[in-house]
């Protein structure tokens, strides 16, 4: 492969230890579950292979992927061995949500695009972006960057329930 | 599988057209792409498999995954196609450096976790997840939580080189 040798700080030869290392899953926050697992499952066709909730501390974990359906049909039906499935896996979208939040109406979480900013954006590969936009815009959701907008016609941004950006590539 | 049909929200037959839709990657900005470069490939093990460059709007683009020889065998040499197999990938990290922030000494991102809240964290699986956290103490890496505090003893979690939470499990 290329191994970008001439780039400062890139390690072409990681320790074996990292052998086994997965990026499995990102974490963001979410008001209100209904709405996100509405969005993620429904516009954005992810599945929801794991729920984990703790009362005591009152939030509970949502993990999704976008997987097909031979893909999920050793997923156990134990939520501890789930555990150990969606660790396997890549591309898992945690949705941390903290119970009550939903019923906040001034309630939001903050996307990281504004000011402090950090967290840019998730991304979703489609197909076909023009027809993906055409059907997200049939379906009400929001845009912050249509395909048409500004130079780069071959992408676009959409918004989650919270506000988080998701480029559409 | 288990489709989670009494969860409010959760669309159990997602639309056809969602069936190719693939998470694709996690974007964070980055203050410094030589610390953070040597800190994902070096001590996460990541590979570095596309890097962009937009000289006029000064930014640049480094695109990462934790690939094993085998599965990046078939990366192209040309930057565009290498475009095309980064999509065709999953749990890819995009890193965006905006050309001279690593320069003032004052300048920092938001990782999320202080107020204002959002994103959370990105998460890796590891073999040993005592193991790797032995192995970044000798590193030097910065802990947020090592796997003795607090009740959960199976997870730990890390800070990159601009304070971003990595979840270790």
């Amino acid at each position: 492969m290329t191994d970008f040798k001439d780039i400062e700080g890139n390690c072409t030869k990681p320790d074996s230890e990292t052998g086994h290392y997965t990026f499995n899953h990102t974490m963001i926050r979410i008001k209100d579950p209904k709405a996100s697992l509405d969005f993620y499952t429904r516009v954005m066709g992810m599945k929801l292979v794991r729920k984990n909730d703790f009362p005591n501390a009152k939030f509970s974990l949502y993990f999704l992927g976008t997987f097909n359906e031979e893909e999920t049909k050793d997923l156990p039906k134990d939520n501890e061995e789930k555990r150990g499935w969606v660790l396997n896996q890549k591309s898992i979208l945690e949705l941390t949500h903290n119970w009550g939040t939903e019923n906040d109406p001034n309630f939001t979480y903050h996307d990281g695009n504004k000011e402090p900013r950090g967290f840019g954006h998730i991304a979703f590969k489609v197909p076909d972006v023009l027809k993906a936009c055409e059907r997200f815009e049939k379906l009400g959701v929001t845009f912050q960057k249509k395909p048409s907008d500004g130079t780069m016609k071959s992408i676009a941004f959409i918004k989650d329930p919270d506000g988080y950006w998701i480029e559409i590539v």
